[in-house]
């Protein structure tokens, strides 16, 4: 009877254990497929700004804690900045600037090894700054270092544990598994951002010099940017035809290159001849950016900014209907510039009589709905701030 | 005796079956933490070729199988093309090209759904013509779509379970998790190329539409970008030298857009005033480029392509030990490429002639080691094949 008891014992010890195995087995593979997911989610963007978003909800997410935080290192300061999802507490820590080697996350980017600290109350490295000024709590954290080829570039932090549980090392491990693919996912963005950037003030760099070629126009393309772009916060664009803008607009006088510089300088106004040489830039723009394949969404807005509504424009002369947004925006911004700055043969109108000249010429020359974001943009400033 | 018996049978099986899930559990993170190796090496390159590589290795490493095998969609003609990794006789894989729908990779680029063939020989769908050619034989094989945003852009293929082992559909599922970070990072890496195409591009059609204001240097740009890359590859330089390198010949003579209409296109030769404006290009050129940030390393090959070893050049007048050897190496593909065309006061060298020249002055005009590197781009062909 007592070798039956026994056994019957056993039984049930290893049923309860098999029974135990199989569930952490499961939840190990849930986490792991959780993690595959959000990998899959943080590399799937090459918006900066995204990514860092993403990454603090995976954390949450993967550790089943209160809050995922991330720190980054800035390379000329050597300080760590916050980026928060703490709702509008979150601003204020995110002003926080912690030196390498101060507080939890400084300790973690000095060392470049992974803190468990399963009370912070006890721990003297914790940085109290940022709970108080955004009146939260930290109780248990994970700290973990954000590395590109053994290159320090921030850390991850999970924060509080739900549920009553604590963290522990096994989630250390699979924090670091997230960690690493955050650090990835954050470096490629920088990198296509830096591309974009090195690309767009290429541009700009060449077009301000082609632009120098007519000392009278110091800036103009520079402010056209400026004014399309303010122009468009107040339009319904998409993002990417923003960008699309941003980039016609930088180029939408590229064309001037071809002509020549009797004409371009010329101080006296121009003849029929030199006036129809000059009414080409458009064409010639495009000829020269024609063979860039992935500038195909950006040649119309250079071709058709001298287009006008009622058709009268040049070089294609269409109508409104036929001229893309894109165009009749940097149409507007150019005819505003060209006005409030000063020509040889002309003194500069202010800007309370270019905007009648532009009210005039409204839903003849001009699209309404443009000329309307642009009085937008003038009177909320955004015109001379973006 | 007999319920002794039968509880002991079940003691056995119980801990066999524990052992067994234990084994079972351990294998599966092993698996897990593989795949967030293999996505974080993926994810780690924006080079579409590496990346392309890395995703077979991470196939055939993950499956544990023979081989692994992508196929990429061609938008164009919507065919799959094969990127496979076996070695001499893949080579003649590569060139096969299947439709949409032909064949089992065909089938799942079709229907968007993974396929578990056990046995392809039972299979009709299996197309032969690539194991014919590469004398392998597939036995079984995963296959599984690539996906971007619902888009199919590709499938992904693992062949021949090794260890007497057959796939199952545990495998598949790791298999699409692993298939879907392989799209990611072909896709983040084709974004990045586009880019980078489009900037190099764009630079390309600016300094192509500066240089066109003198009428006698048509191409010269495109040649000394050319002649540039093929003496680079004789040289021992880093990939992300020679990137600095195209950059900088496509951007060597940008300053010239600074210069006066009747010096640059004057017919006759220039006196001392005219060529002292002329040689300011590259000090232009640099004025022009120094705020973009990421052209750092760019502008010292174009401010110094006119200066010469023995320090008689300009604009600075820096003695060779001072010439970055980026500007060594445009100095000469510039100088073959001007002795080599017209110009309205002399006529070209021929070939044999410039290089006599380039000889001539090797050494004290020229970098030895570059000239020597461009005699050996001559003779391969190089030069106008680049």
């Amino acid at each position: 009877m007592e070798e039956t008891h026994d056994n019957l014992t056993r039984i049930r010890q290893l049923e309860k254990e098999l029974a135990q195995t199989i569930r952490k087995s499961e939840k190990k593979i849930k986490q792991f497929t959780t993690l595959s997911d959000l990998n899959a989610l943080l590399n799937s963007s090459l918006d900066q700004e995204e990514v860092r978003e993403m990454a603090m909800e995976a954390a949450t997410k993967l550790m089943n804690c209160e809050v995922g935080s991330l720190l980054l290192l800035d390379n000329d300061s050597n300080e760590l900045y916050f980026e928060v999802a703490l709702g509008e507490k979150g601003e204020e820590v995110k002003r926080i600037r912690l030196n390498v080697g101060e507080g939890i996350g400084g300790w973690v980017a000095m060392h470049g090894k992974p803190l468990l600290i399963p009370d912070v109350s006890k721990d003297p490295r914790h940085f109290t700054k940022a709970d108080e000024k955004s009146d939260f709590i930290t109780r248990d954290i994970l700290c973990v270092p954000l590395k590109i080829k053994d290159k320090i570039i921030g850390v991850l932090e999970a924060v509080n544990k739900l549920d009553g549980e604590v963290f522990d090392e096994k989630d250390l491990e699979l924090f670091q598994l997230l960690a690493n693919q955050v650090a990835i996912a954050i470096d490629n963005a920088r990198l296509y951002e830096e591309l974009q950037e090195t690309f767009l003030q290429t541009a700009e760099a060449l077009t301000d010099a082609i632009e120098k070629r007519d000392p009278y126009t110091g800036g103009h393309t520079k402010r056209v940017v400026r004014y399309s772009t303010a122009i468009a916060k107040y339009l319904n664009i998409p993002p990417s035809e923003k960008e699309c803008l941003k980039i016609s607009a930088i180029l939408h006088d590229v064309g001037k290159i071809g002509i020549e510089d009797v004409i371009l300088r010329k101080r006296s106004k121009l003849n029929e001849n030199e006036s129809n040489e000059m009414k080409k830039h458009p064409i010639l723009g495009h000829e020269i950016l024609e063979k860039v394949t992935r500038l195909r969404d950006v040649i119309p807005g250079m071709r058709y900014h001298h287009e006008r509504l009622d058709g009268k424009g040049y070089p294609d002369g269409i109508d409104g209907s036929k001229i893309p947004l894109i165009a009749k925006i940097i149409a507007v911004a150019d005819a505003f510039d060209a006005m409030t700055t000063d020509r040889p043969y002309r003194k500069a109108l202010d800007n309370n009589n270019a905007i009648k000249e532009l009210k005039r010429c409204s839903g003849r020359q001009f699209d309404k709905e443009v000329v309307n974001g642009f009085f937008k943009a003038y009177s909320s400033g955004d015109i001379f701030n973006s």
